[in-house]
Formats: structure tokens, C-alpha cells, sequence
């Protein structure tokens, strides 16, 4: 009997974010990505959200490697906690694994770190995979071309077409067509962009913007951007250097990820021309370059700070330009509209997408995911990395391209997708879901302490300890109340010592009739939550501590 | 000695909300609006933000009335707050008057409430009000003329010039150019859109999209909007009549606005065309229009509880159209594109701006800012309604216009600003900022209790209740331990078990040498601080309630 392949989503399906792709031929598993995502509005004291791997655990064994297409933390981020349970060797180019080396080394967490290149074929168990290069809005992508017994897939990774990479590296156009050629029974396709006619366009159109404005200021420009898009990073530098400028790196991130990108030769520029902070006030305001993390607004980034006026060596001074070179990622809007407004207000003038093209974006736009789909001419389909809507719009692509719309799948996270060389069809389901990171606990806290933090968030809590005896029937110390976050205690006195003794009234009734924990705990809450709401019309957490004597 | 004019705005500069501006001039003040804001995301538990009115109050005799643009909430909504506390006079057209008066009945506040039309000339002490017909977002829009002993102030209000209003009314130019021709002293001009170059497109442009869409579907059109855009909800029963459809209106706020616009007879349609929700199941999809709220995602919306599947009337079907005729505000997109994704799932068009032209905005952009300046030729122009970079636009665009710089006044809220016939300058600072509301509380939660929330939210709770003995230097009840929001408690009782443990002996050890309530309390919450945070990198809320026994 043949074997099937068995394509599982683990993350990155019905989301933008914490992508993690399995490949499944009989008893090996080849892995695609390990990523995260940041949490959403209401995961309160949430780090990150990676991707549940219990699949993975439960069958350890079979699997041979983590392969990665690229170094964003939505594709290698959750690595950090899913290598200490799964020790698998990782395969990636120079710049991920080495912007990964730093993640890792951060976690103290050692791994099998595997180079490769665009081009080689890198046979794991009975898959190969052969590295193909595609351009995106970080240097050393690879789409994937995994090469199985019922045919080959095509993974393409986040990726865009760019005709003019800053690099000079174009995505691998023969090596696709080639594929094409031989026959691609499917293709998992990047759909954040499908939504958007026409194509995504050039890097280097920004590095033309970044020139035009240079070529008008007198002050320091500072920019901002992805501390990731070395090819950016690269354009700053390239214009500073146009200009006669020096240029100093801000904001941790930025200056890890430049000076691996240096170490490794990604970023290249001429000797003298970074400087350090500390020596921008001996030049010019007209020879000076700040690069920032910060594009997001980031409560704690660099351009934050330098925007509330707290960042310990960067002042902001009128005459100052400021370019944000990004575009908020959803969420963020109204963080960055606020650094914007902060540093127009310390007298800079702030250039963002929208005032000028200062932004591209790192995804294929609906013509070039057409091209793409032309060069493969796959049986089937997979629309990856998108929300419902996105993924919805590449299907809707495919069938204007004369697809038929089962050739395209709706596939979520955890559902089994079974490959032969001619058929796909839908096998059942794994466990999948966000696992939520806090602090060093992962997977720790769920729904039910999520719940609890959204209510301790909107009305406080209110303690109230009562220390009884049972037997008696007698309240011994207490009641006390304290409360934090529900109102200005100071101002509230009344209020909480008229809390105190409705409590001991109804504790001491409840005391006659019963010795029931619940039923004496009951007997705090309610009249609580009564007085409280008809007080305030709040709902705090209300938490009665009902204590007896210790035995010694 | 002849008094000066005092322009004191209490709210809406350097922000967009709460918008409120007092004119004094002798021992009258005169207000203009009282809106509210809705907070930001960080003020957990807020349900609105209202301007602080303590100069007001304590000039409570000078006021003489406050007097409405228009019935936007941030323009009206702090009036039920603001009216019991300074129960003055309230100007406004019959629609702005007829939209709070159902909003002060929920709140069961009376008021004395006078209506005006475009074209009065209303005397308030020594003002003169003349109320000049703008366009906006919302029918019975107002621009004010106060005419002071020192000059005529035109105070814009939220405005446009549409040259096709809906409902035919087009901005009073005559009024305008005549006010130029006879001198301005000062333009407070809505800033909004002052960063947006060209012109606001008319609303009737959305009416022919509708027409557009209404031509391809078949299935049931959801419209959901704004629920104050009387104008766009006309163009929607229009299309729907043009389609032959009948409309059903779902949403509290659709439902209480629609009704009040029918009634003052701002809405107009044939008989028959409104129907009841559950009329809809006995006609065909083609037939049916659904105008309803949610258009922002909030979260308790009709269209939110349909895009969950959770509307207990309203169920999405393959085959429907939703069209969102809205543009999220700033910090609500992440809201909006979850219900979009969620209609889409469940088998909805989904037709959004972006994908087709279906909102226009309500403010003027930077060409109608600059017609409305040459209208008025004013000596003097503060930028009001807009966070700094929009008032900074402003002050750009009238620079470009050939203003002096100095003639466009940047100004705080409760900065004042004193008018003479030919001057314009600073003149000291009064109280101003914001006042959060929570349930029935105004007020009442400040720093100390938003950031206890915060607190709360990211970590959690937990307490320790120990009640001792401090002359024996006993525990007699306890230590124990609750916790909320911080670990899931049935998988971390070690953790507690230890905490009480360590509390024990480290409150055991102080009691040895100090019987201080502090010093108690913090051998209590140190080691907690300490383990916890060694433990799982969490720093909760930690509340030690140290008791004594009774006094009988």
C-alpha cells in the first residue's frame, strides 16, 4: 500500500501570524516555520501567542527537521520555546539562522543549526527540498520546493516579486518555471496581499523617496523602520552616504539586527560612516542619520521615547525630520498616530505613508500571485498566511485565472489535508490553537485567568477577609475590605466601611442556619455585589476570604 | 476701561473628542458644545471621557448658555453630565435638540432647551449668535457667528462644503462672504481633515455606489453605518426604494435615531417601505435591505453579534451583501476587520471602503479650508477639533495661503486666549483635561485606580490573609492565598502551598521584632513579590490583609 502525503496547518491559516506548516509521508514529519504572534487587544499580560505543537509532541519521532523560509519572528519566534521540547535539527539560510542565534542565545537555548543556500536540494528522510530564492521585505528568503513521493509541493513563504531588489537578487524565476514544467501538484501560497490589485512595489522606489527628501532637509533625519528590513536599513545608509551623512543606530533590536547583518555581509557600507550616539552632538545637524526602532509605536521603542521626551540621548529639536518607513501593522494605528503627534509637537517634521511613498509592502499583490500561480500551474492550492477574507480573495484569484474552485482549499488551523499524486482531500484534524506566553509560563494561563484579568481590568477587585468560628457561630476579626482598581479608596471610606457591616450582618444570619463553606462565602459576596453595583454600577471581582482559627 | 474677549477652549484641542470651547467677554461666558470622548485603550473600565468644567463651575453664575453645532456625541454626549452640575440654557437645531433629548432621558436630565434655525441671530447676554447652515455628517449642522464687543468670532463647527447635499441645503455662502465683507476677527476652523489635500467628496457619491451595488446583488443588502448619518441612511432607503426593497432597521442607537429623524422630518420615505425585523423571513432575499449599528465592530453591535453568529434575530446566509458605509475610527480597525473576516466566513459579501468608495468623510479638506479663509478673510484663526498634527496643517496651509505665521494661534486646552479688536495673544491657563467616567462614578477613578487596572489586567491578583495575634506573636488564622488573573489555580497549588508556607515563617520571624502593621505586611508581601517573579516572571497585584481578632 502507497503512502499519502498529509499537509498539516499548525498556525498561519485564518490569521496573520505564528506560522508553522507541517509536512506529513508516512512515518516522517518535515516542518515548515515555527512562528509567533503578538497577542490581541484583550489578552491581557500576554508576551506572545505561539502555536499549539501537541501534534508535534505526540508523535516526536517522526519528526526530522524545522525548515525555515525566512527570519521574521512570525515565522521563526516560537522556535525559542518549541525547540526546548522538540530538539530538532533547523535548517535556514545565513541571515535567519543568524538573526535566530541571537533570539536563541537570548532564551539560552542551544540547537542544530543547518546552513543553506538558494539552489541546494536538501534531501530530509524522503522529502528533498530544494531552495528557491524569492525577494520579501527581508534579505535570504527561500520558497520551498518540497519534493515528495506523490509529487512536489511549492511553500512559497512570505514573498513579493520584486524586478529591482536592493540586493540585485531576483526571485529565482528559472527554478520556478522549472518546477512548472515538471509538474506541481500543489501550491501554498502567501494571500496577505490578495485582496490588492496590480503589484507590490519596488524597495528601491523607497530609497528613491528617501533620496528626494534628504535632498530638501537641513536637520538630522531620523528614521524608522522594521529593525528586519536590512534592505531598508541598507537605503538609509546608501542615501546617508549620497548626502555626506554619518548615521548612529538606535533601540536594541536595531542594533542587534545590524550588526548581524554587517557580521554576515548583508549590510554594507563605507568604513566611518556608522558612528556612535554619543558622538552626533560633535557634528552637524546636516551630517546626521538616526536609524530607530519605533515604526510601530512600541511603548518602549526608541522613536517612542524620543517622542514623549524621555529617551535618555536623543532629544528631539525643531528641524528635525522624522520619516516613518512602515505602515502600522493593524492594531498599532492609533500608537503610532501618537508618536507621530508627539514629535510634530517637539517641533519635527513627520513623514509617514500617506504624506509620502514611504512604504512598501513585502507581499505579493494579486498580479504577481497570478504570475506565480502561471509559472507553477499547480493542481492544487493552498491560500497561507491570511485571514479568512485574504484567503477567500486568492481563491476568488484562481478562479478568474479559469481554476476550478475545488482545486482551491479552505483549510484552517489543525485540519489534515491528504495529497496523492492526483487528488486532495480534507483527513480529519490535529489540535491546534494559540498557546499563550506570559513571562516565563507558557501555556499557563487560558481562558479562565484571561477572563479573570478583562474583569479585574474594568471594575478592580475587592478583597473582603473574615476570620470565623463555626461552632460559635461568631465572627472573630474582620470583616476587612480592601479593594485596588475599583474606586479612589481615600475618597471612599463610607462606602467600604458601610460594605463591612453589611457583611458581618448577613455572615452572622447566615452563621445560624448553616456551617456550609459556600453558603457562608455566599453570605459575603452577594450583599457585595449588591451594594456595589447599586453604589457604582461596577462590577468588581469580588474574592471573600473566610478564614477559622489554625489548629495547632 | 472696555473689557477683552476670552477664548478658553476646555476641550478638542490636540484631540479629536470632547469637544467644548467657553467665550467670555465682562462677567458672561458663553459655551460652545460639551462632548465626550470614548477612551483610550489603556483606560481600562472607562466607558467615556468628558472634559474637566471646573472653571466653569466656578464661574457657574457667569455662564449664560451653552449653545450646540450640531448632535454628534463628541460635541453633545458630556451634556448629561455636564447640565446636572451647571443646569444652563441649551441652543441647538430642532435635530440636534431632538438627539440629546432621548439621550438626557436615559439619563434622567431635564433641561431647558432652545431651539434655533439657520438664519437666527440669537442675543445671549452681550453676544450675538448668528447660526449659519454648514455641511457635516449629519443633518441641522451649524457654524456660529458670535458677534462680541470686539469682533465677530466664526466658531465652524464640524464642517464640509458639499455642493450636493443629500437633502438639498448647502452651505450658507451668502452668510459667509458677508461676515468677510463686513470683518472677522477670529476663525476657529474644524482642523480634522487639514492634512488631506483636494476636496471632501459629497455624500451623494456614496448614494451612487449603493445604486451600484444594489444593480449586481441578489441576495439581501446589510448596510451598516453610522447611526447619526441621517443623510446616509436616506440614500439607503432611497436606493431601496429605487430596487423595489423594503428596510428593517436593527441596533438600538439605528433605531432611536431613525425614529427621531422620521419624526422631526429629517428622514423621508414612502409608506410601507420600513418594515419589521420579523417581517423579513416572510419576503424574498432580493427584496430585503437590513440597515444596521456596528459599523465600528464594537463589540455588543448588531452587526458584530451577526458577523459571531450570536444576533438572536439575524442570521448572515451565503448570498448576502454586507456593506460596511463607515471607515473605522482611529484604534477601532483591528475591531473592524474581525467582523469582517467573521461575515466572510460565514459566506457574506463583504464590501468595505477600500474595496469600493462607500464612505465620504464630514470634515473639509484642505481646498475647502482654504475657501472657507477667503470667505471669511479673518485677522485671526485658531485651529480647533484635531490632534497636533492636524492643527499643525492648518497653521501650514494658512501659511501657504500668505498669513503671517504668527496670526495662526497654536493653543492647549485651557490656555486662554485674549481678543482685542487687533490683537491676539496669551493670557495664562485655566483647569482643564479630562474627566473619566466609569458606571455612574464622574470622576472618581483617576491615576491611582487606572493604574492598579493596569496592573491587575497584565498580572493579575493575588492575596494574603493572615490573622494574628501581635502581642502573643502568633498566627492564629491562616496564611492563605487567593488568586485571580494571575496562574490557573488547580495547576499551581505547589506554588501556593509554598507561598503560604514562606509567608508563615518570614511573618513569624518579623513578629519576633517588630509589631509594626508595615513591617508586618511587607515580610508579607516581599517574599511573595520575590517568588512569584522567580517563578514565573509575573509581578500580580500583591495584597497582604494582615487582621487582628475583635474587640468584643
Amino acid at each position: 500500500m502507497r503512502d499519502n502525503l498529509q499537509f498539516i496547518p499548525l498556525g498561519g491559516m485564518g490569521e496573520i501570524g505564528k506560522n508553522m506548516y507541517a509536512y506529513q509521508y508516512g512515518d516522517e514529519i518535515l516542518v515548515v516555520d515555527a512562528g509567533l504572534k503578538f497577542p490581541e487587544e484583550e489578552m491581557f499580560g500576554i508576551d506572545y501567542v505561539i502555536p499549539n505543537i501537541s501534534y508535534l509532541l505526540e508523535n516526536q519521532k517522526k519528526v526530522q527537521a524545522i525548515f525555515l523560509t525566512h527570519g521574521h519572528e512570525d515565522h521563526v519566534g516560537a522556535l525559542p520555546f518549541v525547540l526546548k521540547q522538540l530538539p530538532v535539527p533547523v535548517y535556514g539560510t545565513k541571515l535567519t539562522l543568524g538573526l535566530l542565534k541571537v533570539k536563541l542565545d537570548e532564551h539560552n537555548v542551544s540547537a542544530n543549526l543547518k546552513e543553506v543556500r538558494a539552489g541546494d536540494v536538501v534531501p530530509i528522510g524522503r522529502f528533498k527540498v530544494q531552495c528557491i530564492h524569492v525577494n520579501h521585505s527581508i534579505p535570504d528568503s527561500l520558497g520551498l520546493a518540497i519534493k515528495t513521493p506523490v509529487g512536489t509541493i511549492f511553500h512559497s513563504g512570505d514573498f513579493k516579486l520584486d524586478q529591482t531588489p536592493v540586493d540585485g537578487k531576483v526571485t529565482d524565476y528559472f527554478a520556478l518555471t522549472t518546477l512548472g514544467q515538471e509538474g506541481v501538484l500543489a501550491l501554498m501560497a502567501d494571500s496577505t496581499n490578495a485582496q490588492r490589485p496590480g503589484y507590490t512595489k519596488s524597495e528601491r522606489d523607497v530609497g528613491k523617496v528617501l533620496d528626494d527628501i534628504f535632498a530638501k532637509i537641513k536637520g538630522r533625519a531620523i528614521v524608522a523602520t522594521f529593525a528586519s528590513n536590512i534592505h531598508r536599513i541598507q537605503q538609509v545608509f546608501d542615501t546617508a552616504d549620497r548626502f555626506g551623512r554619518k548615521v548612529a543606530v538606535v533601540g536594541r533590536s536595531m542594533v542587534n539586527n545590524v550588526t548581524t547583518a554587517v557580521d554576515l555581509g548583508y549590510l554594507v557600507f563605507p568604513k566611518g560612516i556608522l558612528v556612535e550616539i554619543e558622538d552626533l552632538s560633535k557634528l552637524p545637524a546636516d551630517k546626521v542619520v538616526i536609524i530607530s526602532t519605533g515604526s510601530q509605536g512600541e511603548p518602549l521603542s526608541g522613536l517612542t521615547r524620543m517622542a514623549s521626551g524621555s529617551h535618555p540621548r536623543i532629544n528631539i529639536l525643531p528641524g528635525d525630520t522624522v520619516i516613518l518607513a512602515s505602515t502600522p501593522v493593524p492594531g498599532n494605528e492609533k500608537l503610532v498616530s501618537r508618536v507621530i503627534d508627539g514629535l510634530a509637537k517637539a517641533g519635527a517634521q513627520v513623514i509617514y505613508q500617506g504624506i509620502l511613498d514611504v512604504h512598501v509592502s513585502g507581499h505579493a499583490s494579486r498580479e504577481e500571485l497570478k504570475l506565480m500561480i502561471n509559472m507553477l500551474r499547480p493542481k492544487f492550492m493552498v491560500p497561507i498566511h491570511g485571514e479568512y477574507r485574504h484567503q477567500a480573495a486568492f481563491s476568488n484569484l484562481a478562479q478568474l485565472m479559469g481554476y476550478e474552485s475545488s482545486v482551491v482549499l479552505a483549510v484552517e488551523n489543525g485540519d489534515i489535508v491528504e495529497f496523492t499524486r492526483d487528488s486532495a482531500r480534507p483527513a480529519g484534524k490535529v489540535p491546534a490553537g494559540s498557546v499563550l506566553v506570559d513571562g516565563i509560563g507558557v501555556g499557563d494561563v487560558g481562558n479562565v485567568v484571561l477572563r479573570d484579568r478583562q474583569q479585574l481590568a474594568a471594575d478592580g477587585v475587592l478583597v473582603a477577609s473574615v476570620t470565623i468560628d463555626r461552632q460559635q457561630r461568631k465572627i472573630l476579626a474582620g470583616p476587612t475590605i480592601i479593594s485596588r482598581g475599583f474606586v479612589y479608596v481615600k475618597e471612599s471610606e463610607g462606602l467600604l466601611s458601610e460594605a463591612e457591616a453589611r457583611i458581618a450582618a448577613s455572615l452572622l444570619k447566615a452563621l445560624q442556619s448553616s456551617t456550609e463553606w459556600s453558603t457562608l462565602r455566599n453570605s459575603v459576596r452577594e450583599p457585595l455585589i449588591e451594594l456595589m453595583y447599586e453604589k457604582t454600577r461596577r462590577r468588581p471581582v469580588i474574592l471573600p476570604m473566610l478564614m477559622e482559627l489554625n489548629r495547632d
